[in-house]
């Protein structure tokens, strides 16, 4: 299967509809993947409504690949399904804490990846958006998410109109630790980064913004701590009204 | 692919080892998953060694299955080496906060599913461990993980000694909203949850424990609040100890 060895994120797409029955199928690889308890407490919400596809748009930091992908995916930690079962079969659900809206996000996570996965197996491209977790109480308002549930990860999906390279990764060696966690060292650091900094796109990256190096771009650029800050707080506060943090 | 559809957790295991090329493989695919900013905030811990694997069988409960396979995988959300990267190029990182606890174990869930996919393409069985979070700081202790690092999920692998029937899942428009999140209603829910109540595996559950209910298994045997509370207060001091509740 060269299926994850291929993948690329798709940016640009074409307007082709996905047939109903090919989302079904692609929809059902993600309830394949394993679940906290098989309780599957995560949803699955699917937006082609170009209405509602453009006020997602607008929270996701205007991506065109939002506004042209036909099939807008918003994966939910849920609890809430499963609460209203308690609630029919007579018992009171322990569910409103930390600990379930994490199990219900591993859930959530997991059935993504599959749909994705599966997604690409058919020739669809797919683009995860990162996104989600910073603006949740916009796209709660969106998409009617009640008490319960939180959007976890978004993911944009249709035929691809581009044929990106493979994006580069650091070595293995730098991820995989054997037995226990090996710390790195100053010269394990400069040799797992080398690489990545030697690509002629890092080079025209840090041109274009203007530091001194590539690891400035995200701190200094992409992912500001004082922007991390704020939407830190405002996913806390998310889960709090969503009825998550009562432990 | 039949992979995502033929998914069973395996709980028995041979002790064939599992080759190390392959095991390189598999880790690989885990890598080519999408990531946040392709940043790769994440580590995967390889546990072979026997008595560091029963170390970590005490911790997940005791199940079989853990001291049994031969290799164990501790997914951790991972911002040290970043960290470390930035600070030997002289720029201070802003990812000590929830969101980036949050961003990181993203990454690590969606490597784990392309590890357990690329792992079950090859003939390999795989189970998650949901209880990861539930004694982090354990885990942290054997597996000497530093500041910046929280295990998020594990896997355990290896060569499978049973062939399960397929797990039940509930119907596919229990898990799939379309547009919008449609609300439950209590006819809904009876309905998506009538052939989960209708299994025999289910009425041999209630019996031997003693419920009126499969949803009574859950709330008063398996996942009881008293419990979730206590896991969930660990979970966050353990975020907390590690370094990312500081917004």
């Amino acid at each position: 299967m060269n299926t994850l060895f291929n993948h690329r994120s798709i940016r640009k797409y074409k307007s082709t509809p996905i047939d109903a029955a090919l989302l079904e199928k692609i929809l059902s690889a993600g309830t394949r993947a394993s679940n906290t308890g098989n309780m599957q407490v995560y949803s699955i919400i699917v937006t082609t409504d170009a209405l509602i596809r453009k006020q997602l748009w607008e929270i996701h930091f205007k991506q065109n690949m939002v506004l042209e992908a036909p099939v807008h995916l918003t994966f939910c930690a849920d609890i809430n399904r499963f609460n209203q079962w308690c609630q029919q079969r007579n018992t009171v659900p322990g569910y409103d804490n930390f600990l379930w809206f994490y199990n219900a996000s591993i859930d959530a996570l997991l059935a993504s990846q599959n749909v994705c996965i599966e997604a690409e197996n058919n020739g669809l491209g797919i683009c995860y958006l990162g996104t989600t977790t910073y603006n949740a109480d916009k796209i709660i308002d969106i998409l009617n998410l009640p008490a319960g549930v939180v959007p976890v990860t978004s993911v944009v999906l249709g035929y691809p109109n581009e044929n990106p390279d493979l994006t580069d990764r650091l070595p293995l060696n730098a991820i995989v630790h054997y037995e226990k966690y090996q710390p790195y060292t100053t010269s394990s650091i400069e040799e797992m980064y080398a690489d990545k900094e030697a690509l002629p796109i890092t080079k025209k990256l840090i041109e274009e913004n203007k530091t001194d190096n590539l690891a400035q771009i995200f701190t200094e650029k992409r992912y500001k701590k004082s922007d991390n800050v704020i939407f830190s707080n405002s996913f806390l506060q998310t889960l709090k009204n969503q009825g998550f943090m009562n432990q």
